[in-house]
């Protein structure tokens, strides 16, 4: 399912929306068992949609007709919004700022997916909805948090989805899901309609199953919102990659796979891509990515995750995981001087990348250092969460632009993935290089 | 004492650093009952740096042989730095990377200025070495923190100072000695070698009477620092303020004088003087910047005060003055959560000032409202402080460059003094139309 292909059939009139629908519904039941889907549009609901679609032509607009799945900590107009903890949901009035801009266009909403609750987890496993499978082997995680948004695409009940991405959520079910994630340059989607994880560094993101999918996506939701404070106006001038290029890649005692010998290897492959591609590979010393990272979760922006959900944590601390209680209540010690001490410390760090970024053209990570079994992450749910975030914790502290693409499978099917990144605005750079990669890999 | 007429005389030979000194040794002896120096170099300690000018050409170095002052909470190479606080002093082995710059380009340090502990204040008589008194009538307050910075080029001890300026420590007391006070655009002069105010604010200033010199100073000194986390480029392209133009002023509710009605009168004046330069006056809504300037000392950026002095302050408490330490003790209790909440609300403000900022060319207020003698501050000293912060505690929390500079003065022959503000990096522009004004007093 990709958006060049249903805007064909919508112009040669050989598919209508509303038949779409009708299949993707077929779909959604026949995967009733994977807790995907928080709330599913009912016919009702789609109506409204559907409608309007009919009454213009499929030519008349970016998106016509293009299904897109909702991560449920963003606003759809009429539909709770749960955040993945029934008791904190509400009704918005208004979509999301980035949704509206998507439906305006001609996408159509199918629904609002599950996540690790609050956005908080790169499993997918955190949700009272029960854990999301994924789509390849539902013995294994999904990644998350944007589980039910990489798994509703992956299993073609959508072409596009939105997640958010503060700490990786947009990147880890991608890889785990044989997707693209792009993390955008924070504040080039607006966060307005999305509940806050860590409101400083909270990106809106996207699944698709292609780069020119991504693109659409993003050309048509990458607008700005004087009514969001963190919005920020993408400069007019882009760069590309050079054919002959430059990319950094983590000192090799600076790489982590926890023993999974395939990512290492495809891992390595990929970077021998990028050099046959006319790239030189730069080993780099990645501690200040690395030490960054560590800052987001025991440094003072957990404190973030608990001014945002404060007045449940405070009055009705059993509506949430414990898991996820655990998590943001150790917000609530954290003092001013913590944040201070952290953001000079992160100050710091962001110059030493200064002087790698200017060196190259992008840096390359294994997107993650391996995928986990439910049940493996069941039984040891920090550390291995933790381990997930080891090539993304850091990207938003750090202001980087990101893009995560699948990079072959393992011998279990299972797909691994890379993540290109760059400076803040660069996104067009790194779906461009992303891009080129891809289209390497499918012609050999 | 100015720059160019000194290094004049230095060519012509009429005059040679060594003597300069003498001269100012003589002339800071006339006025060593008033604490305008920590310390004031010895004969021995200036040794080195005269037998250097005397090894050159003047016309080698373009501050060759000019004298300026630093306030003591910057470092000098091998002169203590007390930050106004005998029990903090430690001895520094290498200057500031600003002061270094400076004596690089020829200019001589002649010694440490007294200033509000910590730069704590915006009075000047918060010192351990008794209240710094006003240039032109001792009874009255020299501002502060830069106190002794601004007396020192007011009575021709320096040609132009280095001060410090986080919520407005190097415009207030140029207001009070009728001298130009640039407080640059955050980042643009390192602040390596500067004890920390709040560090993610903090600015150096520079003190001079007239824009010919400030913008001398600021040529030198403005100077990219690697090892500064904090230290920003100057963007290459420099905005400039056209024939017609328009300027922002507070609305008229949002103008407070204290009762001063003379202050009043010169204000109103002053944006005449503007209009009748070209420019339009634009009666804007200033709650933004006045709301933000609340934050500064009930937000919690006070904590960053904390973090910087916070062994002394646990281990020594009775080495600061009463009032210094109860301001400072107050960031300990700030939480992260007050932080994130200071910050989303911070924003929201520079949001709302960015549509102010895009209608104008620059925006003018008074640099302050009023002038207090000592006795008042001394019976009223945190309220009094405050008022004086009105107009200038905002402007580094919301990044803007300003440039204060003379307006007048009262008939007891106390100047009165505007700020001329811009976004950052707009120095020069602020510098250009700063000089436009003063130009055209004078001819008038």
């Amino acid at each position: 399912m990709n958006i060049s292909d249903l805007k064909k059939s919508y112009i040669n009139k050989t598919l209508i929306p509303r038949e779409l629908m009708t299949q993707i519904k077929k779909r959604i039941e026949e995967h009733s068992a994977n807790p995907i889907w928080i709330h599913i549009l009912s016919d009702d609901e789609l109506e409204p949609y559907l409608k309007r679609l009919e009454a213009c032509e499929p030519s008349s607009l970016p998106l016509y007709g293009i299904p897109f799945s909702i991560k449920d900590n963003i606003d759809l107009a009429g539909v709770p919004t749960t955040a993945g903890c029934l008791d904190y949901s509400y009704m918005p009035a208004k979509s999301a700022f980035a949704v509206e801009a998507l439906i305006k266009a001609g996408a159509i909403p199918v629904g609002k997916t599950t996540l690790d609750q609050f956005a908080t987890g790169l499993v997918g496993t955190r949700s009272p909805f029960g854990a999301c499978q994924n789509s390849i082997d539902p013995k294994y995680i999904s990644g998350g948090s944007s589980s039910g948004s990489a798994v509703s695409v992956a299993l073609e009940m959508a072409a596009f989805s939105l997640g958010t991405d503060t700490a990786g959520s947009g990147r880890v079910p991608a890889a785990f899901n044989n997707l693209v994630g792009l993390k955008p340059s924070k504040g080039v989607l607006s966060t307005s309609g999305v509940v806050p994880a860590c409101r400083s560094l909270d990106c809106i993101s996207i699944f698709a199953n292609s780069t020119e999918d991504a693109q659409k996506v993003f050309d048509v939701a990458a607008s700005f919102d004087e009514a969001d404070p963190y919005s920020r106006k993408m400069p007019e001038t882009q760069k590309s990659v050079p054919s002959s290029f430059r990319f950094a890649v983590p000192r090799a005692d600076q790489l982590k796979f926890f023993g999974d010998v395939e990512a290492e290897e495809l891992f390595y492959k990929a970077v021998q891509s990028f050099e046959e591609m006319g790239g030189t590979a730069v080993q780099t010393d990645f501690s200040p990515m690395l030490e960054a990272a560590n800052l987001l979760y025991y440094g003072p922006w957990v404190a973030e995750r608990y001014v945002a959900v404060k007045d449940m944590i405070e009055n009705s601390p059993a509506s949430l995981l414990d898991v996820t209680r655990t998590i943001i209540e150790s917000g609530k010690s954290k003092t001013a001087e913590d944040y201070f001490n952290a953001e000079y410390k992160l100050k710091a760090y962001r110059r030493k990348a200064d002087i790698v970024m200017e060196d190259i053209d992008f840096a390359l990570t294994p997107t993650t250092g391996t995928i986990y079994t439910i049940e493996e992450v069941n039984a040891d749910p920090i550390q291995l969460n933790t381990n997930l975030g080891y090539y993304t914790n850091f990207m938003n502290l750090l202001d980087f632009s990101a893009y995560a693409v699948p990079a072959g499978f393992r011998k279990n099917g299972l797909p691994f993935g890379i993540t290109l990144f760059a400076e803040a605005f660069e996104d067009r750079k790194l779906l461009q290089i992303g891009e080129r990669y891809m289209q390497r890999n499918n012609d050999v």
